[in-house]
């Protein structure tokens, strides 16, 4: 089932203002089974509003439009469907009455071109609206099912939730495919995919996605055999222990605050080139100060000696950006906070490079104090992409490290 | 002059991705009078991929895509626009010979896969990519001109703004409408929009904008008369005087950035309900490092006053967000850095609140040293936007206070 989204109104191809239904569509329409496989934006322009919708019409099953159902001049979205597919309308008294109803109930005069909102193309459903007055329209049409929405957020949610999903279930009696989206840290999307390759997944009539974004790796599996869409998720997990951290769409920095709130731990931040994205990024969830104690942004050698204890000859010999610096970094900030894990990070976050030290380099440290665990990274990409990747870096390895510690805390009291 | 523009990939059809480079394009283009009024986006598919171009392209004098130019098996842009107009393609050696460079300069090893990236499609010009590897496409075809640009938004508009903007121009000689872009800081869209109804833009034949992030308020002016423009920026500026702080694309970090390094003067942040991310935008901007010396999150009670000085019964008396534990953070990170300025926030992000402090409830305090100014803010929105909103109020107030610093040295030495 092939699904085609078309958002309707001027506004939308302006300099400021995006279409975000279509996020809200292909999600609900995903757990039906109907792949959005195309998106447009057309202004309020009669002329390519028809083309736009006989061209989706055309190739798709099912076709969903967001706005222009208003009492405007520039809302045209219903006459130009029943003009496009040569179908009339018709005023239907009960909507009539009942948008007369609403103006009444707000205690504002009713205004004449609201009537137009009542109107109904010849063949069609018409749909409530909940929180608004528009009402939207499904209709269906040699094979093609048309849905029209406002393009008020909370209208075209309430829409799909209360009418249009249900429908779509009665429509079309398929079977629902089953998905299971993996994430993936510390893993470059290139070595996933490799190490997949031995999978035969058409054979097991599974789809096999890998969306890669500099946060994470994910891997998706879809299938209509439940079973076989989980013995194969199982069976990649099982090929990277170490790098699979969350199933859905939690993110590492969630799952990081979550293993530390759950171990009862806290951690503090020291951060060099990063600049303080790896604080921003932990305490973009709610709820993170009662894991996450504070940092220290160390932009100048003189800082990360002064505040974090890293030895001036250190700093002299080897550098900022060192295996050696990041180490002291991740024990002093420890110190400093009294927590109980300390990140560091320190590199080359570009666009300038120096011989010894290109734009890329990174040094990651962590430690709970007994153990620290320090890599080296070589990023590719701009100042933004390499400061990105080095706060995953981070998290994945601050992850694995409470992994263990937790594992060996397990090991122990069973033992 | 009318443009369609085409968002290509399969992951711009997904739940959580929006294609965004089309706010830049539309801007771009709309300095050059050319309008969009379409947009799509397909995923990596050839057959859709093709149709979309060879409707666009039926329908417009422009088709700029995004997306698809890169070396993997998903990336079939080039091949499917050459496909759907018939051409070949030839592989151009100098461009083969500058991916092997690229390699080469960052010591990583040739990915045979890149070689595709060096075909050209025939009767095509290529564009040369500044910061990434993938080179654009420019073809005209029947009188459509066909742009090719890869979906990264940074190599996206370096393309724009060093080939195809100028390209354009000199291929459709049209009279270029002038434009103006002021950004203001601190003052809110609607008082802005409210203060410039005084001026008759449009008796002045002059186009009228507001453009209002959470990062900042821009008002665009465009004209055909570039007097006229100019005279009625100089009105707007001249309205908000403190308000107002560049023209075109440049950030208020950016601002700051350089007023600090022209003045030799250093800054240092203290955050708590931004957690970072007002280091992270100031660290933003290469050549950060010479003005920006660090910073401190502190998210917990204890940290403000063991790290930065604020009394302990400071703090349980008026509350970790208050007008006085911003002023004491402010001098305390001044102190502890030792840098000219010391910019502190604290505040309640949300989502939570509580009774007598409300999510978006911010105080933000800047010192120089002598002076110290603090504000309080309340913010509306979800947590990011509140977090956003706080950093752009912190930049403003600071870039106010350095202004003002500024204004005195210089009377100080001309009297």
């Amino acid at each position: 089932m092939e699904a085609e989204l078309i958002a309707i109104g001027s506004e939308l191809l302006g300099r400021d203002k995006i279409d975000t239904n279509s996020l809200y569509l292909t999600e609900a329409l995903s757990r039906l089974g109907i792949q959005v496989v195309r998106k447009s934006v057309v202004g309020d322009d009669p002329l390519r509003l028809k083309d736009a919708f006989l061209s989706a019409i055309a190739r798709s099953d099912l076709v969903v439009s967001t706005g222009g159902l208003g009492p405007t001049r520039d809302d045209i979205t219903r006459d130009m469907l029943a003009e496009a597919l040569g179908l009339s309308m018709r005023l239907d008294p009960e909507i009539l009455e009942g948008l007369r109803q609403r103006y009444l109930d707000r205690g504002t005069e009713f205004q004449e071109n609201s009537t137009k909102q009542a109107y109904v193309v010849n063949g069609a459903e018409s749909i409530p609206n909940g929180p608004g007055a528009a009402p939207g329209t499904y209709l269906e049409k040699d094979g093609t099912v048309i849905v029209l929405l406002p393009g008020v957020p909370r209208e075209m949610r309430h829409m799909m939730d209360h009418f249009v999903l249900d429908r779509l279930k009665e429509q079309w009696d398929f079977p629902v495919p089953y998905s299971i989206s993996m994430n993936f840290g510390g893993i470059p999307e290139s070595v996933i995919d490799q190490r997949l390759r031995k999978f035969d997944f058409s054979n097991q009539e599974l789809e096999f996605a890998i969306l890669a974004s500099l946060r994470r790796v994910q891997v998706v599996l879809t299938g209509m055999n439940r079973d076989k869409v989980e013995d194969m998720a199982a069976a990649v997990k099982a090929e990277f222990p170490e790098g699979f951290y969350s199933e859905g769409d939690r993110f590492l920095e969630e799952i990081v605050l979550e293993q530390l709130i759950k171990a009862g731990k806290t951690v503090s931040v020291a951060e060099s080139c990063t600049g303080g994205l790896l604080g921003k990024t932990l305490t973009d969830i709610p709820g993170s100060s009662s894991a996450f104690l504070g940092g220290f942004v160390v932009y100048q050698n003189d800082a990360k000696s002064r505040l974090l204890g890293v030895p001036e000859d250190m700093l002299a010999s080897k550098g900022a950006v060192s295996r050696e610096v990041a180490d002291w970094m991740s024990n002093g900030i420890r110190g400093a906070f009294e927590s109980d894990y300390g990140i560091a990070i320190t590199g080359v976050a570009g666009p300038d490079s120096s011989e010894q030290k290109p734009a890329g380099l990174v040094f990651v440290s962590v430690t709970d104090g007994r153990e620290r665990v320090g890599r080296e990274f070589h990023f590719a990409g701009s100042r933004e992409m390499v400061r990105e990747q080095s706060v995953t870096a981070a998290l994945n390895m601050i992850r694995i490290l409470i992994s263990k510690d937790e594992a060996g805390k397990k090991g122990v009291s069973n033992g």
